[in-house]
């Protein structure tokens, strides 16, 4: 089997100033054909330390890929450890990163300077693949075997999570070109609104029955929930996928709505999938997600077509003026209420005149209101049919509970919407 | 300077299920005590992988730090190895980590099982420091000089990232009273509004004169600026952060408004700085940006004080019903335009009754208006003293020129309050 080891370089990552989020993002494509990742690897800007690290990495395996230590202000180090691990003569202008590197800062109205044009010179030694998101080219060194006793190649990707995430599918294709692998086969379902343990134990017997050639991952999100995933190393893939196929609608039955998407997704996508060419219209009113939910709602390609808009009220007034709550239901029940929650997404859906709405009210923390526990939210969807409200609690910090209180609403106006659309039929 | 490495024991990061963020959390923990860390590095669930990895690892550095390996399903692999690693002859019960287990387990009304028993033994090598939110219990091997070339040092933590966090402190402490540690001293400027390269051309004279034991590190993030860090290794705290300050005195003149913080920060902490305690409130209109200037603006703790609400408006009809832009404005200027952009911020400016308000339209692509390049934003600022627009282009795809819109509103925003506070002086 094909083993990697995927390297960040830079002191960014070593003292902890940021974290790395590039590794797993290229495990998991480079899991998706097949190949082991051996080793996860980060080390510093420094010359002997980076020829020395990257050494061993490709003593120990056929595919090394590197993100970082690219940039217009410390692109020399790093160029220059790897001409030298490629006993590269000289440095060659890429004319293609060029035009690349002139058209991205001509569009942001910038000079190009020096330091700019310098980032599409690369070792003459080096197979170049342009990056069209930045200005740092990716660049492939092959080896061959009579220098690490295998054939490897070294991809050198630039660090900023984008750039190196619009490299994967370029490296992806070059690696299949150059390298026999065995097929892997995934096919993923998306759940939403169980923890992994009791969806675990839920599962349970499906889960026992499962061929033994079949491989189960259950891969948590904030977000987006559980991705159950199915894989299978080797055969056919017309036949492996209908088996995997198979499988996913005996576990249909068990987890009937829960599941969003037989592939992987997101909630977001998933209500886009409801609401495009139905002619349904949506909207929000956010008060402890503070635009979260209209965030991702809007993050999505097209979604103009159903999304009219939403209103955050972080204050009163804003309830009272710009949503209609009254201000009796505030004072009596408080903010954080089931009627304040319904109060505001009746009040969003009048004022946009959108079909359905939803809406949020809660205590994300640190904070409390001396009524309602901290982390507790309260999600109101509005509908042709009604009002519904339901209650969440959460135990986490600021930031991770209003990612919860987001992806419960969301969750929430899923079920809500195809529960109408079900009754109608 | 003392050295270490941090590493992860676990399938779950190799293979990209969960991104570490344990290691960058320990890495600044040991750097503010003025320990470098030279390598980070991930690897699996082997016996001979786990051996082979730490005792390189132990070569080079004189504390090494692991996390993850240990769990009542797995633990006898991580254990077995660090056993056969320290030369230990059998495993002792830790009475403390027994109780605290019997505790854990019996509040979540569970059956103590003899896997969860057997997490209490540890090899006889080793020191225990009991971890109190979880079951695995905190282990330290202590080698002497002879085994490596030099005293090392290995703590094995558990990899659950809530547990991980609790056990830092108390390795911090041991690592204090048991190594003489040569300090290090940070200090950082934010910078708004400057691509890295441009700053870097525009600061290389300050640059130059840098005294040469002060190391200076350009972060970029695609949301809050770029950070400008200086370092020092050894000294004292007082005198070096002095002659930090010293230079970053220099450098202010330079960047004047661009630097918005002199300490690690976000531009949204940085508006909340101004507004928190002036009276002023605030608000925001959102069509491109879809939520995400919200989102951020309340991402802070007690946002609530200053920050009044938003609207997205998405729609047409929402622009023109809640935020009162009229439709020959809409009709004459295009939707993406100054014109609009300026009635957005008058329209949630008026509606909220705040100080100031700052709105955005544009596209975000990867669709187009037919008049409007993609990636083109019209940013409004209004206030007590009239209402500012500025045009932005950027060429990313939807997702980061989202944020890239976002980032540059925050930063106008800030750059139009802090001159009219100036003017009001």
């Amino acid at each position: 089997m094909t083993q990697a080891s995927i390297c960040t370089i830079g002191d960014e990552i070593l003292i902890g100033q940021i974290v790395d989020t590039n590794s797993s993002m290229i495990s998991r494509a480079l899991e998706a054909i097949g190949i082991k990742v051996t080793r996860m690897l980060s080390f510093g800007d420094d010359h002997d330390e980076i020829i020395s690290n990257l050494t061993n990495e490709l003593e120990h395996n056929q595919i090394v890929i590197t993100t970082g230590g690219l940039g217009p202000t410390k692109d020399d180090i790093t160029k220059a450890a790897l001409a030298e691990l490629s006993c590269s003569a000289y440095n060659v202008v890429n004319e293609v990163q060029l035009r690349i590197i002139h058209e991205i800062l001509g569009a942001r109205g910038l000079d190009v300077l020096d330091i700019n044009e310098a980032q599409a010179q690369v070792p003459d030694t080096c197979d170049v693949i342009p990056n069209r998101l930045g200005t740092a080219p990716i660049m492939v060194f092959r080896f061959p075997e009579e220098r690490f006793g295998h054939p490897a190649t070294l991809y050198s990707l630039p660090g900023v999570p984008f750039e190196a995430q619009g490299a994967v599918p370029d490296i992806i294709e070059d690696i299949r070109s150059h390298t026999p692998l065995t097929d892997i086969f995934h096919k993923c379902v998306m759940v939403a609104g169980m923890a992994e343990s009791a969806l675990s134990k839920l599962i349970a017997p499906w889960e026992d029955n499962l061929p033994s050639d079949m491989h189960l991952a259950y891969l948590p999100n904030q977000l987006t929930g559980v991705r159950l995933r199915l894989s299978i190393y080797g055969g056919n893939k017309e036949d492996e996928e209908k088996r995997i196929d198979d499988q996913f609608a005996l576990l249909a039955p068990i987890l009937g709505d829960k599941i969003y998407s037989f592939q992987d997704d997101t909630l977001q996508n998933a209500i886009g999938s409801i609401f495009r060419g139905s002619g349904m219209t949506l909207s929000a009113a956010e008060s402890c997600t503070g635009g979260m939910i209209s965030s991702l709602l809007t993050s999505v390609p097209g979604a103009s077509e159903y999304y009219l808009g939403s209103v955050t009220s972080y204050a009163i007034a804003v309830k009272q003026h710009v949503l209609d709550v009254s201000p009796e239901t505030i004072g009596f029940y408080g903010v954080v209420s089931q009627e304040v929650a319904a109060a505001m997404a009746e009040g969003v859906r009048k004022l946009t005149g959108s079909t359905y709405s939803v809406a949020t009210t809660g205590l994300a923390g640190p904070g409390g209101d001396g009524r309602n526990e901290v982390g507790t939210v309260w999600i109101g969807i509005s509908g042709p049919n009604g009002t519904k409200t339901v209650r969440k609690v959460y135990k986490n910090d600021r930031t991770r509970n209003i990612e919860r209180f987001t992806s419960a609403a969301l969750d929430e106006l899923r079920l809500f919407v195809i529960e109408d659309l079900r009754k109608s039929k």
